[in-house]
């Protein structure tokens, strides 16, 4: 097989070279603990390092030094803040929490374990491009309600909250906010102060950062206590000798994102939607339009299944996803599509490409054309294409 | 300043440069996401190599692949192995578990926090070896008890259970058995079938293996529930996209490690032992002189301060250990050599050296060099020297 191209998930995963410079050092020439005991001068030297990856982080989100914390990744990140504050709060203000029906699997399987335990979730219904209902959210926020978790990009459609509404929502009703921004980080602009957040979670590995590690901001002050025992690392907050490869390596990709490569994966993205609306009929965008991560587009290719198309484009060396990444067991239908009104057939024939640092104009135009014939060629002999959809 | 000797706990966290290289592929030739998903080679291919990764670390503890998930390091291993023993059988069987009064963190701030959550714990008394009492143990299990967590070579003094006889007993009883093996994996031998183990913390970061990564062993069938939740990864234990470079790099570790490596380590170890002894007076050595992880020596230097002595040590350029790696917020008299019956006085002097692949022989002589003529200075300036000890 010749070369491969990326367009699902693992796009943004691949290491970016500048990425593994900046680990290397702190692999092999200082590796001491992160310490700042005295007499202890390679330890200071790494924990000055830590800290300054820690500052790069921070600053990205608006957010002071100190309201940053490392963790292993977005997943730890989000059960963190959703079980954090669940044990900070629960005994204490009450055991009621808020999140949307498309956050994506660490928010919501958090969600479903804390119902198990005695909590209750409110879910957010969502309109056709997968918005939250505002007016909802806020007649659902009562007295004993501790937490709002709504996303800020979504995972599978890319379509993105808006969280400024949001969060002055949960600051005048006096409600902490945390949002799953894993699929926005350094691709928009974020402000914790703008939009009123008290918890984000950042993720490494979806902008060719190394994988292992990720991070949370916490507002100053939030009432949050630690889901996992040990050391007092962190602030307290996340136990475990610190991954300071991790960290140079996670704040180096922060640094290597711009304005102008943004821009560069945007144009990308509305050049497959432009190219399949153009050529190919009966396809469906899936999110919204223009309130989209520059990432992201997801396209559903009626009367034909996603597993044939995929299937389809790995002989052609493309890999495209039709599900969430991190469902790794089987291909359920799509909880997103369905929660934005798509029947089953919407959600099978989805295509989602995602766009990394070093995809081309050149995969976009291999990867339509070859979508196009693939697409032809299993309308011609599929049973859904009689159907009226 | 010129070269630095590591001989604290980070001498075993430097990578090595064969890690990485196993590493790499999987940063930047194929990172797609790990799926069996039919029409994805690519990830297919990233799966096949994680259970590669995942039989290389199985085996070398004599168990199954499908016994062996991967977690962000050892402090996740014990917590979920404690925490997530207590989710799936606290409700069932009982809220009792026993573990020693010497553990490190993650073992032993988990099991206060099962305390705080309702959970009884009993803490096994050592001697002045550090070796549990096994009739306070057998005594000790109860028809509530569900776990036992004892460490297998202690993070302080180096000393190594008897897991065989413990293992005994905690089958005769029906009981589960964890033990963290953070520091002996590799190092010394481990059986999981031979030692009656359940439940095995393994580490990646002291052993030249990359951060962010470890493992635990859990035998099947054995009843625990994951403490995260997101995506089904890991055999439903542990969510969160793989790490699949992290997972290379420790196989890769674990491959490196040799017999004649171990070997190597241990007599380094007795050379500063007989050193230290042969040339400075009062001193004790804090642990067992045989039963100990071949890379631990600890040794109190009488009438003077770790600190001290951690200080000057720096200023050779010689890293050396007073407390707990895991310790980074203050200097506290050690737990461990407490528990052994040791005075305050006792765990204030002592230094623990740990060492690593890239010790030598001279690193041993200049270290002893350097400790000889600071112990010497210091005690001739300090006001413990005129005390009895």
């Amino acid at each position: 097989m010749g070369r491969n191209i990326y367009m699902d998930n693992s796009a943004a995963t691949r290491l970016d070279e500048k990425v593994l410079e900046a680990m290397t050092p702190w692999f092999f020439n200082n590796y001491a603990v992160a310490t700042s005991e005295f007499g202890y001068s390679i330890g200071i030297e790494a924990k000055e390092a830590l800290a300054e990856a820690r500052l790069i982080l921070a600053q990205k989100l608006g957010a002071s030094s100190e309201e940053f914390i490392f963790t292993s990744g977005s997943t730890e990140s989000s059960n963190l803040a959703l079980k954090g504050v669940a044990k900070a709060l629960g005994g204490k203000k009450g055991k009621h929490m808020i999140i949307s029906k498309i956050e994506d699997y660490p928010v919501l399987h958090s969600a479903k374990e804390l119902e198990r335990e005695g909590f209750t979730i409110d879910y957010l219904d969502v309109d056709q491009y997968g918005f939250v209902d505002l007016q909802q959210l806020r007649k659902l926020i009562g007295d004993e309600t501790i937490l709002v978790s709504i996303q800020h990009g979504n995972q599978e459609i890319g379509t993105v909250q808006d969280l400024k509404s949001i969060g002055e929502i949960c600051r005048e009703k006096g409600v902490l906010f945390h949002t799953d921004a894993t699929h926005t980080f350094t691709r928009m602009p974020i402000n914790v102060d703008e939009l009123n957040l008290d918890l984000v979670t950042v993720s490494s590995n979806t902008i060719h950062g190394p994988k292992g590690i990720g991070g949370l901001y916490v507002r100053k002050n939030t009432e949050i206590r630690k889901i996992m025992d040990g050391g007092f690392q962190e602030f307290d907050l996340r136990p475990g000798i610190e991954n300071i490869p991790g960290a140079m390596g996670f704040a180096k990709a922060v640094q290597l994102v711009t304005d102008e490569e943004n821009e560069r994966l945007q144009t990308l993205r509305d050049r497959i939607i432009e190219l399949v609306f153009d050529r190919i009929p009966d396809v469906t965008l899936n999110g919204h339009p223009e309130k989209r991560t520059p990432q992201n587009a997801n396209i559903t290719f009626h009367h034909v299944e996603g597993e044939s198309i995929t299937l389809h484009m790995d002989m052609y060396g493309i890999s495209v996803s039709t599900g969430s990444a991190c469902f790794s067991r089987s291909l359920e239908a799509s909880h997103v599509i369905a929660a934005i009104g798509g029947d089953h057939e919407r959600a099978h024939g989805s295509i989602r490409f995602t766009l990394g640092r070093y995809n081309t104009g050149e995969d976009i135009d291999e990867t339509v054309d070859a979508i196009e014939k693939i697409v032809n060629q299993l309308r011609l002999i599929s049973p859904l294409s009689n159907k009226e959809v």
